[in-house]
């Protein structure tokens, strides 16, 4: 089917999507999770080609990505009925107001209706994002890159089969088959079809869409978070963190890119970072050092300096930029200047400092002595995750089943004029 | 100024806007209404001159909305006021979230930062629009028409002064001194600098909008209002309904452009409708008619024929299209097609048929048995309004204070890592 065909499609099952009982999502969720599990061949069948045709073209993390196994496979299955357990998102009333004329007003949660999710090639998003859509009673019409094509046809292949299972229409879950750069294109100028565009991937997938979008769209991902050490911090505590945030998965959005360092402390704390972050590590972190942090390290082995750009790049790899600012002002400056608006973290025992710090800091999540590794849907209590928006109309952070949702009202009269 | 520095002179006022107490606020909004009503001569006198040079320019309604009197600038100065009373929407926990690990988990309202509002000749709409960005802790923009603006400037100046009296940075209000065409595009595309772009006017102005801007923004405005007469309406309610909804101010977005009658009563409906909406009127509404409702309604003076556009014009004057339908699934369908998500309405004693339509038309407001004139701001109880949202994404229906805010979560942590 072309591209204009299925957002056809997509559009005149937005009533049906929109008015599912829970017991019908439900039941489609473990009938497409059964229905991934009774597929597994196929599935990696597919997934072969993908991996036989992507080897030589992209690089070795991207195979990694695009790499399904049995254990991934299931992996999305038990996702599926995880969608399944959360409540339900829709009908919802929000307020509820009675008016002194007697109008009985309600602000109800209902779906957007068509979500189009354009990803890269990570095929298991195919099975993440038709699970959250179905669930907050969207229409997806998913967009995947061409490396990952195959696999996610044989995934929606599957989910199809389980929808058909549960008596519920096929056309609730749409996979975009043209893979030129054009159908993207398409789904962000579909005035009047979609209803909600998430961009999932890099940096040049999502400025793409925030350059050519005409239909609403929620930026997602782009994270250069920083940790501030404050002059008052416990510099033990300080370390823990700082290794969690930068080390514990560097290639994700929430790890840190950017320390910024009180000059009361840096040179203490400095040395002690480096020793941290590079001792006896299979991936030593690489320093990239403004002038001031430059003259506490000096010669040491993986330090280098900043250049301006090193404060505004997402690095997603073993490097951390490195600042010293004079008070936690000039940290926030810094943050509010450089910062994606993502997540970002003060360490301090000053409870002032903490609370200019929260208040000051614009960014869709803002942390006191924690790790900014947090902010994911999952570990935010939400059960799922969509992406993480880093623009602030909308939804802001972690995106879980409500964030899938917007609201109308409805007006119940006895006759009123105005 | 030019826009780029008025832009950036905004961006730098942000995060004092942002932390201001209600107190501040408050002050400020009371200082500024008394200086508009010190400046009532400065401002009749600027806007004697926009009347001037616009005058055989623009239209004669357009003329009236341009047009100030001392009574409506002491009602801009009360308008004022009345924000002041409201309460503060910022720094609300929306949410408070305790995780197994211990991070305590707030979602906090908190503003945009820079709301640019580009707006048509309307002069009173700088002072409305400038109190409730200000009162929801945003700094605004404002970009008035060209008619207008020597007004625009008197107001501006005038609040100016009341923020100076007050204690607060006069770059909080700001108004876009270029009235080319090229200002308005400047802000569409002034990614980093405007945080909420919201279109007030007609519906050129609103599709440049949806097609130029690279900013988040919110579509207002356009209303294509229906109301469907079930074949259990009470035919007389249904009259006076459907009078206010047409007739009592025809020219706004929230009045009712198109009349969809079940088959079973049109015969002894439609007649009735004329009479209602023609006769002893001053202003006698235009019929346009869909064959099966000229089938009735016949030869009469005031009828015409209805062509394939009428049914997605807004009016926005004393002229009605109307069709028949056969019952209330094709009035539905005829909605979703035609609607622009505004405001639609039910009018039917049958409890069924209400549920239907409330839970399948996919409108911002859905009313059952009263006027679609309620939706506003106003009349929902928000106590001001800064345009109705015809979208999805953030906020939808009338847009009140909360509805110019955002958020952003604030963890405290105690040295959690992942």
């Amino acid at each position: 089917m072309t591209t204009s065909e299925i957002l056809k499609n997509a559009k005149a099952a937005k009533t049906f999507a929109a008015l599912m009982s829970s017991e019908q999502k439900n039941s489609a969720l473990i009938n497409m999770a059964v229905a991934i599990e009774g597929d597994i061949p196929l599935i990696l069948k597919a997934n072969a080609e993908d991996v036989k045709n992507a080897q030589g073209s992209i690089s070795a993390v991207m195979l990694d990505r695009l790499r399904l196994d049995e254990e991934r496979i299931l992996a999305m299955a038990s996702g599926l009925r995880e969608v399944a357990k959360l409540p339900d998102p829709v009908g919802n009333v929000l307020e509820d107001i009675v008016r002194p004329n007697g109008l009985k007003i309600k602000r109800v949660s209902v779906p957007f209706g068509v979500v189009a999710i354009i990803y890269e090639s990570r095929p298991n998003v195919t099975a993440d994002a038709a699970a959250l859509a179905l669930k907050s009673g969207n229409v997806c019409v998913l967009r995947i890159g061409k490396e990952a094509f195959c696999s996610a046809r044989a995934i929606v292949a599957a989910m199809k089969k389980g929808l058909k299972k549960a008596g519920i229409s096929k056309s609730l879950i749409n996979l975009i088959e043209d893979t030129s750069r054009e159908s993207s294109y398409e789904l962000m100028k579909a005035v009047g079809y979609v209803d909600l565009l998430i961009p999932r991937g890099g940096k040049n997938l999502i400025s793409s869409c925030v350059e050519n979008a005409k239909v609403p769209c929620i930026q997602t991902g782009t994270g250069i978070c920083h940790v501030y050490v404050d002059g008052s911090a416990d510099l033990n505590k300080a370390l823990t963190i700082i290794e969690n945030a930068k080390c514990s998965r560097p290639s994700v959005c929430n790890a840190m890119e950017v320390c910024l360092v009180h000059s009361d402390i840096a040179v203490e704390f400095l040395p002690a970072l480096y020793d941290k972050l590079t001792k006896g590590r299979a991936n030593p972190v690489q320093f990239l050092l403004d002038v001031k942090s430059a003259e506490i390290l000096g010669q040491r082995k993986f330090c280098n300096s900043a250049s301006s750009d090193d404060f505004d790049t997402e690095f997603l790899d073993y490097i951390l930029a490195v600042k010293i600012v004079d008070d936690v002002k000039s940290a926030v400056n810094h943050i509010s200047e450089h910062s994606t608006g993502h997540s970002d973290c003060i360490i301090t025992e000053d409870v002032k400092n903490a609370e200019f710090f929260k208040r000051s800091v614009d960014s869709a999540v803002v942390y006191v002595n924690a790790s900014t590794r947090f902010t994911d849907g999952g570990e935010f209590g939400f059960g799922c995750e969509m992406g993480i928006s880093t623009q602030k109309l909308h939804a802001r952070g972690p995106m879980g089943l409500r964030e899938l949702t917007t609201y109308k009202y409805v007006v119940d009269g006895n006759w009123q004029i105005r």
